[in-house]
Formats: structure tokens, sequence, C-alpha cells
């Protein structure tokens, strides 16, 4: 792993013991696929992650600056995952923070993840996902609810789960947003209550000729007439099992990941 | 501060970038008052921490071992807050963890606060806390929710804010429990479905005459009585007004305050 830390405009050599990102998950992250050498969605993450430094109130430090670390760090890599972590800042002990502080930043390039199947297994995760209006569609650091989820199983064969909020609802796999298919229309569990505004899910509800958010049941998505998960890491991932539902490979999805792969090229439809 | 850092047994010069404290908030920490050289309430704070470690699947470091640290840092120290972290350790990207992490702990000695008026000043937080049972009653370090909430007010007259659940129920400070007496008895929230099972809070419950945990409404606690905030490093804490409410001294209050010096002469109770 790569990786270079930045303290406002300043390299520094280490995270501090006093950081708020260590002491209170107080920040953000990113997580971006390279391809060719290229963050991709690159706009759409930067807009992402100044709409939360904005909603819990941290400086962002200037995205010339953050891209340009970004390339080095990429240095031509082919394929590779980028990570771009924003924290509040050293701050002491205690909640309160000072308005002054310089954020702490830190870009990291990782391994490109194994390759995904064509069609993956999912389960259902006990752990529930907390209504929180105040932090849902950002992605910040407070992810114990997600940490908690996925060490529910070790099956290599299972390669996510779906969570539902404390009230019931489906929201979305711990790693990825979840659509389902259902009368015809593409079904996606909003994100204003809990949830992360995933890129990929972005791209799909302006795509897609017809793609709905609203509430889901469990019950909704295992009787849907198709599913997939989608990452900006990963793209479109069709399920091809839940619990002891089982689905065949769909057209709908297929074209969908055509027309992914024709926008962006980092997503290549291989024909299963 | 001075600071010593681990990655289980082993002392390292800094926290490294790919700690899953800092990507999560994936671990656990303890404040602890010190005085004249001790940890206060050392058992109960390890109790907690042990507690909140079984909840998280993390791996906890020897007990005297970390005890030994802090006496080190403490080193004589009349009067200081000391702070224990904990986290899962080091972890790549992606929420799945290895189990056989070695855990990520550190200990630093903190200029003890200055000192609490005798009677103290609330607001209402209008920020919510989520309910989420499975994270409750541990002092976890996912809190962006008493972030947001201490960063409603700067007015330093306001010594703390009470915090309601997205229910509506009252829960706690962004710092401490709170108690209120309503009907000759001490009645404080329970921390079952969010909010932390406060030191201070459990030493009241197990030596009041009358104390019950219940549900209260903000209506409740401005109606009560008497009302005070209570942590481990400050004590008890009674409050003089919430909001447009107004209470004088309390003679129960000054009571309960010449019971905890007795029993914790860190404590002492001077009369107001």
């Amino acid at each position: 792993m790569t990786v270079r830390i930045f303290s406002g405009d300043r390299a520094v050599s280490c995270i501090d013991a006093d950081d708020r990102g260590l002491a209170y998950g107080d920040g953000l992250f990113e997580t971006v696929l390279v391809d060719r050498g290229q963050p991709v969605w690159w706009d759409e993450h930067w807009r992402r992650l100044e709409r939360g430094a904005g909603a819990l109130g941290i400086a962002c430090p200037d995205q010339a600056k953050v891209r340009g670390e970004c390339d080095s760090v990429i240095a031509g890599s082919v394929r590779a995952v980028l990570k771009i972590q924003l924290t509040r800042g050293r701050g002491g002990r205690g909640y309160a923070a000072s308005t002054e502080l310089q954020p702490t930043w830190l870009v990291s390039l990782h391994a490109s993840p194994p390759a995904t199947p064509q069609n993956i297994a999912l389960r259902w995760c006990t752990t529930m996902l907390a209504i929180q209006p105040a932090l849902a569609g950002i992605k910040h650091c407070n992810r114990l609810e997600q940490v908690l989820a996925r060490a529910e199983w070790q099956d290599p064969e299972i390669f996510d789960g779906l969570m539902c909020d404390t009230d019931g609802r489906v929201v979305c796999a711990t790693s990825g947003n979840v659509f389902a298919r259902i009368g015809g229309v593409w079904k996606t569990p909003g994100v204003h209550r809990c949830g992360i505004a995933g890129i990929a899910r972005e791209w799909l509800l302006h795509r897609l000729e017809s793609a709905d958010e609203c509430d889901l049941s469990p019950a909704d998505v295992e009787n849907a007439d198709a599913v997939f998960l989608c990452n900006s890491v990963r793209g479109i991932l069709p399920v091809r099992r839940l619990g002891n539902r089982d689905w065949s490979p769909d057209a709908n999805i297929a074209a969908i990941r055509r027309q992914l792969a024709q926008d962006q090229p980092a997503f290549p439809h291989l024909e299963s």
C-alpha cells in the first residue's frame, strides 16, 4: 500500500494519536476505481466528499491538490483501488472541535480486488442499520454497523449481505446498493434515513429508463424478478441467490451492464 | 499530551494509516480521572472496555500490561485525565476483518479539565441519537452524533446539551448521563437502545436508595424537581438551568455528592 498523509497543505509522516478520525470516526472516505491510470467517476466521488464535508462541517482540502497527490500514488497503475480519507484534524480530548482545525487527509493505493463472480450469492444480515437522517447518504467513517454485519459470515461463497434498518426496511448490502426489478420497474431503497448515496446508484437512477426510490421489504426483494448490487469499484453485480431464492441470468441486467460499459469503459461487459 | 501506542504487545511509534480505528471508528475508549497519581474507578472502566471488546469482537490486551503503561504515563501526576483507546488493529480496505488482528491500543495523559461550575446550564440539542441496540451501552468510537450535537452551540455559559433519541425520548448529555428527580424518585433513561452505560451512572444506580431506569420525555426532565448530570471525570453536576427552566440548589443532590465524596475521595464535596 502506497500512502501519503497531509495535515492541511503540509505532508506529514503519520497519523497523530489525537486525530479525531481515530478518536471518533470524525471523517469521510471515498473508494475509487483506478482504470488505465485514471480514477473512474472522479467528479462524482469528489462531489460526494464535498457534500459530506459540508454536512459534518469539516474543512475540505483543495481538489486540485488532492487530485495531484492521487495521480502521484496511482503512478500509472493499470488497475487498482484508490482510497481518499478526510478527517476533521487533530483535536485533543472531548467532542467540541475548534473551527480552525487543519483537516487530515490521506490518499492510498490498493490492489484491485479479486475478480468478482459473474453472478453473486447474498445473505440477510441480522445486524440492523440505525435510522439517522443527519448522517444518511454521506460516506462517513462511523462504520461499526457494517463491520458487525460483515463479521456475520465467513463462507467465501457469500459475496455480501443485505441489511435492513431497525424498522425492517431493506437498505443496502454492506458494500453496495441494491436494485430489485418489480412489476417491470427497477426499485432501490432511499438513502435519506440511513445507507449511502452510492456513485453507481446515482448513475443508475439517472440512466435507467424506469427506476424508482421506494421502501422495500425483505419479501419484496426475495420475490423480485431480478436483483443486482452495485458499487463504484465493481460496477453492476447480478445476484443469483439470496437465502433460499435463486435467480437465472436476467436479460434486463445484461442490458444495463452493456449500457454501463458503453458509458464507462472501466466496467467492460463480459457476456456470461 | 504524553502518549504510548502499541500493536498487540509491541510498542510502535505511530498510528498506521490503515488502522481500522481511523478507517471505521472500529474501536473503543475510556476516559479515566487520575487523582493523586491513581486512576479512579479503574476496575469499572476496565470491565466496560472488556464488555465493549466482547460486543465488537475486538481482542482485548492484557489488563496488567495496559495498567503498567497507564501508570507509566501518569508518572505520579496529581490530577489529570487518562485516555485509553483500543482499536481492532490494522486492516487494509474493506469491512471484513481477519480474526487474527493484533489490536492497536494507546494510553495518553491529558490536563485535568478546567474547574466545573458548581451548577451548570444545559440546552436541548437538535441532533438526535439513532436507536441501535447492537452498539448501545458500550463506549465505542462511532461518535459523529456527539460531535454534531456539541457543534450546535458556542456559548461558554452552556456546559452541555441533552440529546433525545429519534423517537423523542431523552437519552443523555453529549458527555454524561442525566438523572431527574420525579415524585421523590431519581429517574434516568435506559441505555439499551442508545447512549452509554456511564461509570458514575452505574455507581448511582447501585448506591442511591431510590433510582429507576425509565423512559423520560423532555417535558418530564423540564418539570422534574431536580436534575443532575454525571460522568466519571467530573462526578455529579447539579443543573441550574435547562432552556427556560431554572432550578435552585437541591438538598437531595447535595446529599448524593456527599455520599460520592465519602465513597470516592477523588470527588470532594465542596459546599456551594
